[in-house]
């Protein structure tokens, strides 16, 4: 399993001259060099792995881990006991536990936004997504293959979605039964205005469709106040779980008119839920380790004092982030009103040093994982806040980008004032 | 998490009066009892979990699940390589190296399957399905979901798929462009003649969908000699992993051929292999760690010596647990030439004493955890002999039966004869 270790060689700043650089990246070459000044020493978790700043899979707390030591039968009333008090807990965090139910569903997030569109739109039924970003093109995607008739309403990626512009197209168009946003994109990583987006859809007679994967757990949405149909979100972003399930919260009598409605048996939600009541099991096998860590992820998210605590971790592992970032000179793509405290975009320095493949792989044997950007307008790369992540990570990530540069030989961090 | 932890009160077979009974189940009132005779210790895994004699999800090793302790990014390159070498290793079970692709999908076993049949049979093919139990109807199934043209040729749960019936379907039928068939159906526990089934779809021209699931693995299936399009199986049956992950393997030219073909965008083979070969990556978030799993699994699966060494270890721990439960009384649904070394389909006990419910909690008390029966035509249970287990914990499970049937009081454990 040597592959999988953690990065365990120590880099050291120094000189910029290319073969000093190339030997850095061989520990062996180095073993009886001198320390210099500013000794950086390799960040890692409890479990000897790299930090994760990206959007998922996170890094998750040993404690998480830990419940995967065991093995349950997916029949086992211990197992359904645990499921029934993980729907449970995931209805309580947007207060659904009286109008909404959840169906949990195998897979990754873009599994259960596939099952939700192809349930909860109906064949003669016509969807407006919006798009900012990767996300709600997917969703668009999703539907072609799926068979549903689907038109886009699209701005650029580091803007948000426009409720009036919502408003005016659902005037326009009396076919359009139902819209589907995503709650934040991670692409740029903005937050678009969802209650905003609820309220124009449901004064419109529309049905809303949401995808919260990114952020879901980490602000509040409040089901009593925020009008939906279903919305779906995963066990590894904000709630801190391993990968491997996705769910659907669903206001119940729209889950019940979706039945017969699936694209495929798999991804039949109303076919899952109405089993899952029956006897509660899954239909088919479920990741019973994953779901074991999701069951403790839930558990040391309600410590944390559920939305309240983990948006305020966030919101702080944010303002460092910007903060030092910024410092450092970076400038990142979105203005702070705009910005999600799940990932950040920076733009790509101007200065020619710096290549983001080189500036990855320095950090990751540093002991930070970033992540490349999704932008299609400009160069850029992005730093996520969200995971078992606090003060203490991302100050650790801030030196290790400081230092990082210096190695490089990147001085001018802004970005290109033409772009 | 104390839902989740093993059973270790200790049980004793002891008097059958209904008290009797129900104090067992409570070990505070058994505490102080002098221990009769027979002494039934609890058993449990190395991580302290029941032993599971069931189809999945199994028991896995302290190893395979301690791989799961890491948290590793979706895009770093030692993930990457891990990907590479795990599809690599697939393939080379069938010696399907040099003529088929591994395509892994997240999701159940159930995924992987609606994957393949709706990619690999197209819009305009018909596919013919041999049915003999649940899973091969659960294809006829998918099939109505993703639209496809299907029709069925059916034996009874406890005889296998014949070739014959196939070739003269086949003959009397030339719009039929595939065949889908079940190697192993687990709802009798019966093993199919795939490697006949294969021939006469190939001599008529056809081509052949493989349902791997449950023994993939455990027996030899030469992709050199057995012609087939695609086989699908996954990762927590016979070879061992978490459960999470599904996969494919394909003749490269067909899997070529289904593109444009899937009915959803998650459950798209083609396009899943297209990005994997691109850049190593899954196209959505994978289950990280149920992958790390599975890496090691099929270290310690190569380490066993393959198919020969995990197949010997299933068929010792089979004839164990026939000659032990006969031993009992019990009869098997099957003879045993039909019998495949997974899992085991016994006639519940004429005894009006014997209470399927209550025979299992017992027996999950005691920490084996067996299966409900899945037969259409007569009340059963099932044993599974695959997983983490040998030739001590089937003699563990037998000893357990034998003291709960005792406590039970339960004698005559042959099936009624006018079955």
């Amino acid at each position: 399993m040597d592959v999988m270790g953690p990065a365990t060689a120590p880099q050291r700043p120094g000189s910029k001259s290319p073969s000093q650089t190339e030997a850095l990246a061989d520990p062996a070459l180095n073993g009886e060099t001198a320390l210099p000044h500013e000794t950086v020493q390799p960040a890692a978790s409890p479990t000897g792995d790299p930090w994760l700043l990206t959007p998922g899979p996170l890094t998750t707390s040993p404690t998480v881990k830990e419940a995967m030591l065991h093995d349950l039968g997916s029949r086992d009333k211990d197992f359904i006991a645990i499921n029934r008090r993980l729907r449970d807990r995931l209805l309580h965090i947007i207060h659904g536990q009286d109008s909404h139910v959840c169906v949990p569903l195998q897979g990754s997030g873009t599994f259960v936004v596939e099952a939700m569109l192809g349930c909860f739109v109906p064949k003669d039924g016509k969807v407006l997504i919006l798009v900012n970003g990767a996300y709600g093109n997917r969703m668009a995607k999703i539907c072609v293959y799926n068979g549903r008739s689907a038109v886009v309403v699209e701005w650029p990626e580091g803007q948000p979605v426009d409720p009036s512009i919502l408003a005016e197209r659902l005037a326009a168009d009396p076919t359009i039964t139902h819209v589907a946003a995503v709650h934040c994109e991670t692409t740029a990583g903005i937050l678009n205005p969802i209650e905003e987006i609820a309220r124009v859809t449901a004064d419109a007679g529309r049905r809303l469709l949401i995808d919260a994967m990114s952020i879901f757990g980490a602000i509040e949405l409040d089901a009593r106040r925020v009008p939906f149909d279903a919305l779906v979100a995963s066990s590894n972003k904000c709630l801190e779980g391993a990968p491997g399930i996705g769910f659907c919260l669903a206001r119940q009598g729209a889950l019940e008119e979706t039945c017969g409605n699936a694209p495929a048996l798999s991804l039949d939600l109303y076919d899952q839920w109405v089993c899952m009541e029956g006897n509660g099991q899954w239909r088919f096998t479920p990741p019973t380790h994953a779901i074991l860590a999701f069951d403790q992820a839930l558990t040391e998210y309600e410590a944390e004092g559920g939305v309240a605590g983990r948006s305020g971790r966030y919101q702080e592992n944010l303002e460092i982030l910007l903060s030092g970032m910024r410092d450092l000179g970076f400038d990142t793509l979105l203005p702070d009103d705009l910005q999600a405290p799940i990932i950040v975009t920076f733009h790509n320095p101007v200065d020619p040093a710096f290549v983001f493949e080189e500036f990855y792989d320095r950090l990751r044997r540093r002991g930070y994982v970033i992540y490349p950007g999704k932008l299609t307008v400009a160069e850029s790369f992005r730093i996520g806040c969200i995971g078992r992540l606090g003060k203490t990570e991302m100050e650790g990530a801030l030196a290790a980008i400081r230092d990082t540069l210096a190695e490089m030989g990147v001085k001018r961090c802004h970005k290109r004032r033409d772009i």
